[in-house]
C-alpha cells in the first residue's frame, strides 16, 4: 500500500531503488517549503514590494523559462486583475538575439527563474536596466547572477532543488509572486495563505488516488489539458511536467484557444484534463467542458468535488474557502504526482529525463 | 503530376471530389490577397497608424484567438523591435471572467480577428477603450462587431474566408500588422514588402515539393516545431494547422523553450520541424539545431538552402534579399500546404474539420 516514496509524509526516501527519489523527496517537501516561505520570507517580500510600490511602476513585463514562465504567467493574473495594471511576457529573443531597447521607463521588469543562472535571463534584464526599468529578480539563489543583475530580488527559499523537473520551486514561485502582488498593493498576503501548507499536506497524502489515475494515463500516446484564468499557467505547467517526465506530448490550451481548433483533435484517443478552479475561471471554463463532454471525450478534472462527480474521474480539491488566485499553489500538486506516478509505471526515472540539464544554458 | 488543387497557379479548383477545395483555394489565393493589401490598403493603414502615432501610445497590449493570436504574436515581434515599445499578449479572461479594468492609458490595444465576430474579443475591446486605451481592430470584415467597437479598423482585404481553416486571412493579418508597425514609426513598408506576392507565387508552384514532405508524416503520432525570433509565430500557426486539419498532435516550442524540458521528448518517433530565418533569429536558432542532430531527431527546415542541405530534409525558401520580418508571410505557405497534403493523405477533409465552427463564440 505504501511502496510509493510520494505518501506525503515527509518520509519521502524510496527505499527499492533510485528513480524518482529526489523528485518524489522535493514534491513531499512543498508544505515545509510554503510554511518557511510564510513564516520567514513574507516580511522581506513585503519590504521590496513596499519599495516597488513607490516607483508607481504603471507596466510591469514577466519573464521566465520552462516552469519559471509558468510562475510568470500566473503573476501576470494577478497583477491585471488583483493590482490593475497592463502587464505582458516578454519574447527574450527580442533583446538578445535582436538588440532591441525600448523605453522601459514606468516599467516593472520581474524575472523568474529558480537557479538565476540562464545567461538569457540576465542579459534580458541588465538591457532592461539600462533602459530604465525597475528590475526585480524571483529565484531559489540569492548569490546568483540573475539576483546581482536586477536592482531588487526576491529568494523563494525553496532550499537546494536536485531534481531536473522543478516541482518546489514552482510553488514556492507562485506563492512568493501573490505575496509580492498583494504587497504591491499594500496588502499583507499571509492571512489570506496561511492555510496553505496543511491544504499541500492533505492533497500529498492522497497519493493512492493519484496512482489509480495515472493507470489511466500509461499507455496513453497524447494529452490534452485545459483550463482559463488562474488554472491556465496549471494547466501549462503540468503539461511541461508530463512531457519532460514521461514524454507523453501533452497538449496545454485555454479552454477558449481549445475551441479555435485544437478541439478537432479531441476524440477517444487524445484523454484531457480540466484545472477547474473554484470561482470565475471556473465558470468560465464550463461552456469548454460541456462541449468536450458532448464529444465523448475521456475527462478528468481537478478542481471542486461537483465538477469531478460529473466527469469521468478525478481529484477534489480542499480548497475550502481558499481564495481562487491562490488554488493554483494547491492545483498542481496532484500533477505533479500525476507525472510522476506515470513516468514510474511506464518504467523511466522522472528524476533524470534524457536530453536535460537543470540550468539551461539559452542565450 | 498535377492531382493536387495545390498548384498555386490561381485555377485550384479540385475536379475529383470536394475535400479540401476550400482551403486549397483560398492557400493558392494568397499572392494576389498580398498583392491588394500593398495597392489597395496600404494607404489607409499607413492612415491610421499615423493618427495612432500622433496619441504617442506607450505601451502596446495585442489581443487575438486562434491564428489571429499568432498573427497579433508576429506584431509583438515587430513593436518591440522595430518601433522599441513594450508589449504584451492580453489574458483576455481577466477581463471578460474577472471583470479587471486596468488604468490604460498611453495604451495601445489591438485587436486582431479575422471575423471581428466573437464576442469575447468585442467586450475585451469595449472594456479596453473605456479604460482609456487607444484600441484599433484589424479584422477581415469592416462591417464586423469588433470594428465597430474599436476607434480604429484596419481591413485586410483578404475577401471571404470560407474553408475552416484560416489561411490567407493568416498571411494579410501579418501584412497589414508589419505595414502598420512602419507605419506607426513614420516609415512606408510598402517598398520593402512589394516583391512578396511573386515570391509567395513562386512558394506555391512548389506542390510536388511539399507533397513529398507530406509522406513522412502521415502516420506521424506527433510533430514538434519550433524556432526563433520572427518564425516563432509561424511555428506556432504551423502547429495550429496541422492539429486542426490532420489532428496529428503537433506542439511548438521557441527554440529556448524547447531546451528546457520538451526536448527530452523528442527522439527518433517525434519528428521535428525548425523554422529558420535567414537572420539574427536564425542564427539564435542555430545551437538548438545542433543539439536535435546530435539527438539523430528527424529534422525538417524550412528556411535558407544552406539550413535545409544540413537537415534531414527541407524546403528552402527563396528570401533574396527580403528582410527578415517580413520572412514569416512566406514561411507559412509551405506549411499551409503541409497542413493540407498530410490531412489529404490520412484520408481527411482539410475544409472541415470535426467540432469546429468559422466563428468561435467564446465569452
Amino acid at each position: 500500500m505504501n511502496g510509493s516514496p510520494l505518501n506525503g509524509r515527509g518520509a519521502a526516501v524510496r527505499t527499492t531503488g533510485p528513480a524518482g527519489r529526489l523528485m518524489a523527496a522535493e514534491i513531499a517537501e512543498q508544505p515545509e517549503v510554503l510554511r518557511r516561505l510564510l513564516d520567514e520570507g513574507a516580511a522581506d517580500i513585503r519590504a521590496v514590494a513596499e519599495r516597488i510600490a513607490a516607483r508607481r511602476p504603471r507596466f510591469v513585463l514577466l519573464t521566465g523559462r520552462g516552469t519559471s514562465d509558468n510562475a510568470a504567467l500566473y503573476a501576470k493574473y494577478l497583477i491585471e486583475i488583483l493590482l490593475g495594471l497592463p502587464c505582458g511576457l516578454t519574447s527574450m529573443s527580442t533583446t538578445t538575439a535582436y538588440g532591441a531597447r525600448p523605453d522601459l521607463t514606468d516599467c516593472l521588469v520581474v524575472a523568474v527563474s529558480q537557479s538565476g543562472g540562464s545567461p538569457d535571463l540576465v542579459a534580458s534584464t541588465t538591457a532592461a536596466r539600462e533602459a530604465g526599468a525597475i528590475t526585480l529578480a524571483v529565484t531559489n539563489n540569492a548569490g546568483s547572477p540573475l539576483a546581482a543583475a536586477s536592482e531588487f530580488h526576491v529568494d523563494v527559499l525553496a532550499g537546494p532543488e536536485r531534481s531536473l523537473p522543478a516541482t518546489k520551486t514552482y510553488t514556492a514561485e507562485l506563492l512568493a509572486l501573490y505575496l509580492l502582488v498583494q504587497g504591491l498593493r499594500g496588502e499583507d498576503g499571509t492571512t489570506a495563505a496561511a492555510s496553505l501548507p496543511d491544504l499541500a499536506a492533505r492533497v500529498l497524502a492522497r497519493d493512492a488516488e493519484v496512482r489509480a489515475l495515472a493507470a489511466r494515463y500509461r499507455f496513453a500516446e497524447r494529452m490534452v489539458i485545459t483550463s482559463r484564468g488562474y488554472g491556465y499557467p496549471t494547466a501549462k505547467e503540468a503539461a511541461l511536467k508530463l512531457m519532460e517526465t514521461s514524454y507523453i506530448p501533452a497538449l496545454s490550451y485555454s479552454g477558449a484557444d481549445l475551441l479555435h481548433g485544437p478541439l478537432a483533435m479531441v476524440d477517444n484517443v487524445s484523454p484531457v484534463i480540466a484545472i477547474v478552479t473554484d470561482g470565475r475561471g471556473g465558470e468560465a471554463l464550463q461552456p469548454v467542458l460541456d462541449r468536450l463532454r458532448d464529444r465523448g471525450a475521456d475527462l478528468v478534472v481537478v478542481g471542486p468535488q461537483a465538477q469531478v462527480a460529473a466527469a469521468s474521474a478525478g481529484f477534489a480539491l480542499p480548497t475550502e474557502g481558499l481564495a481562487e488566485e491562490l488554488q493554483p499553489v494547491l492545483e498542481i500538486l496532484p500533477l505533479q504526482m500525476l507525472a510522476y506516478e506515470v513516468t514510474i509505471a511506464r518504467g523511466q526515472d522522472p528524476d533524470a529525463p534524457r536530453a536535460l540539464a537543470k540550468v539551461t544554458e539559452t542565450r
